[in-house]
């Protein structure tokens, strides 16, 4: 412990420098344009990984963005970890509400600012400068693997094949992944849960230009009116999904793990007060921490049509769009869950309208088990960091490739996340608390500390 | 009659060339980059006028773009005609889908493409030339002039206080407007009644930020779904408005009124066809024809909210918008209706949301008899050129200023409209027919005719 807090206090500008220089390729992968600053980010992952000690680190073509795999091999005897991280970013719009450029880190009041600083970039760097310390301070004691992937942001759609390809190299006992939260700032905890998703896009077209809305309205369907109707059925007064089977597969907790979960701190009138609302709103039965946890729900993410810019125009707008998510809680099925949606969509949609759905992508839910030497090592881990175990907890969101590398390539993860809800991660300002930076740090070389002793072979 | 089609005979080419040269000036009134074409345009109208003969031409400011008037005051004794029109025009946008240049005039089939060809340049210039030639040939029996106005396409915003404050420079019998359409090119029709419009915007706020929909979703009320229902609610499974009070004002037609209507040439296979739609839809209990001109309607113009671009973006909005405009009908008051539509949207809203509520702007319907002598003389009018008595029509499009121009000069018009509801106005590849712009050219002279014998004094 003494010798991790000395490497850090020594190379902390350092390490706050290099992950700026991280931060500063604006990494989108879901726009055309980000391209090349996807081979750029990627090369940087690289260079970063090489320069803390790796073997060998190679940029690794997919269908999609680029791969970066790295590894130190130390013996067969010990065991392997596998880092998964992502050094893609969501996008920065709407860019006028960014108090620093997105692009350009600052550091403000102990906060590292810009796009990606928490999700996932800062995250996976700690992952880096762990390594990086155990390997200067002679102290690792698990081989360790690197993949760092570009696409999470967009589904993470070549990462299944990738691991089908490379099933061998990416051999491992465990896989390490830090791109989750924690409670608070001194409340640790682990995520044993993660919801799964379904995201569609609709298109609903109805006459075949935009129309005079004073000759044609009132006379033809109107998209627009038309999709607000269909959307607005999709969830009940209580709202509860109306999609037929949709809640067929969803596992009810028990009493018990329902009380046990209401244990987790959490304060409804700071939680309205961060969100400046007067009510929260979910489904009826349920608190608001098992509405983000263990309940599927149905969100619009955007819609529009017609005249969206200022001032007024008249018109029946000929098409409508909406792009609608479904987090998913285990044991439901994306596709099925897609398909469910589809058909139930274009069943509710009006003769006087044409609807077009699309699957955008989807991923599993995923529950681990708190009795894995993985978690007793990252319980360990915290309490000797943060001087308290951490709490196990659910989180509402979703990394889908989770489920998959348990199915594809047969191994848990364990989730030691280091970002706050408050990190304002996928929104303008996006930040990471250098304190939860350098704890990640520290915690990570303990983790490999306690997995590897109970691993030893 | 013989005097009118030889002048126009001999004198086509060079106006077909003028009127090129006022379309090829892009005055779009709503595009503040425009503001130095306004001006040339309002110039150019001013010597149209003055080469056509008229005593006195001037361009008058506003507090918007400038009103040219113009007149030419024979006798005392006779009626005076006030010609409304106006010069300036809506966006060309999007240009990609013009196949010719929206100000440069084309003359493909027999029909003028451009921007304002039709609304309302090619119908304002056949009032320029009737009056020309009446002036050229010795015939013209009544005073006439002309208020061609920079701001119709922007709701008119200057131009009541404009009449405020020239009401006496503006004293007319009757105000003749070309800037509506006939039903075909061989079924004369002369618009009695307009509708109304109260144009709103409606802003939903939740959450102070764009949140993640994987953390808070399931919690948190989401902008976006909570405005697709409170629209959706707006109109019930009848196609009814839900507004309280919204209907109070509306005045049902007697069945005979109706029946004659039902008269009118309709092709319900062909109105679907040309729009491309299998079923059209609108208020139970309403023909196609009713729906569009005496029943009130409301139409999402344009929504908005979230992630908009390409690919999947997991977040609840912040906020979600809508435009959504309500087409009136007589005796309904905008005003009022605007009041109806706030207070019952702020009603329905949830606690979970903030809404705010902005009235755009309005305008009352419109109905005119078809017993004054202003209507007489443009039947007789008509006769003469078409061969066959107009039909008189509803249009369900909105001239806002109509009423005003009642209200203010206490002068009703007579809307002798020459363009075709397929000229696509508002739309890409705008265009007017050369046979409806001479027919206007060979018809307006009749109805002076006509109109200044009834009311010589």
């Amino acid at each position: 412990m003494e010798q991790i807090k000395n490497y850090i206090e020594i190379n902390k500008q350092r390490f706050i420098d290099e992950l700026f220089e991280f931060i500063k390729i604006p990494s989108v992968s879901s726009k055309v344009e980000h391209k090349q600053d996807m081979f750029t980010c990627a090369g940087k992952v690289k260079d970063f990984l090489l320069k803390a000690g790796v073997d060998k680190a190679e940029i690794m073509s997919t269908a999609g963005h680029p791969v970066v795999f790295a590894e130190k091999i130390i013996s067969k005897s010990f065991p392997t970890v596998l880092v998964y991280g992502h050094y893609d970013v969501q996008p920065a719009e709407p860019f006028e509400l960014w108090k620093t450029p997105p692009f350009e880190p600052t550091l403000i009041d102990g906060k590292i600012y810009g796009r990606g600083s928490s999700d996932d970039k800062g995250q996976v760097f700690m992952h880096i400068k762990a390594f990086e310390l155990m390997n200067a301070t002679n102290t690792l004691n698990c081989n360790v693997k690197f993949m760092i992937e570009g696409e999470e942001e967009v589904g993470s759609t070549s990462l299944e094949q990738f691991c089908i390809d490379h099933k061998e190299m990416l051999k491992s006992d465990i896989i390490l992944v830090s791109d989750t939260g924690m409670i608070a700032q001194d409340i640790p905890s682990i995520t044993v849960g993660l919801r799964g998703l379904s995201y569609m896009e609709v298109e609903v077209t109805g006459p075949n230009r935009d129309l005079h809305s004073g000759i044609y309205g009132g006379a033809v369907a109107n998209p627009a009116n038309v999709l607000t109707k269909l959307i607005a059925s999709l969830t009940d007064e209580n709202n509860h999904i109306t999609i037929p089977h949709f809640y067929d597969d969803v596992e009810m907790l028990s009493n018990e793990e329902r009380s046990e979960m209401a244990k987790a701190p959490f304060d409804l009138q700071q939680f309205k007060k961060s969100l400046n609302i007067d009510e929260v709103q979910g489904e009826t039965g349920f608190s608001t921490i098992e509405r983000t946890t263990i309940r599927p729900t149905l969100d619009v993410n955007g819609i529009w049509s017609g005249h969206t810019g200022e001032g007024s125009k008249t018109i029946i707008p000929s098409k409508a769009f909406a792009k609608i998510s479904m987090r998913l809680v285990p044991h439901q099925n994306p596709d099925k869950i897609a398909k469910l949606f589809e058909e139930h969509f274009k069943r509710i949609a009006p003769p006087t309208v044409k609807v077009d759905v699309r699957f955008l992508h989807g991923g599993e839910a995923y529950v681990s088990p708190t009795t894995s030497k993985a978690y007793l090592a990252a319980d360990k881990a915290y309490t000797d960091t943060f001087g308290k175990k951490p709490i196990p907890t659910r989180s509402g969101g979703s990394i889908p490739i989770i489920s998959t590398f348990e199915k594809v390539l047969g191994v848990k993860s364990i989730l030691m996340g280091f970002g706050l809800e408050s990190d304002a991660i996928h929104s303008p300002n996006e930040h990471f608390h250098l304190t939860n930076f350098f704890k990640g740090i520290e915690t990570i070389p303990m983790f490999y500390k306690y997995f590897g002793e109970s691993n030893s072979k």
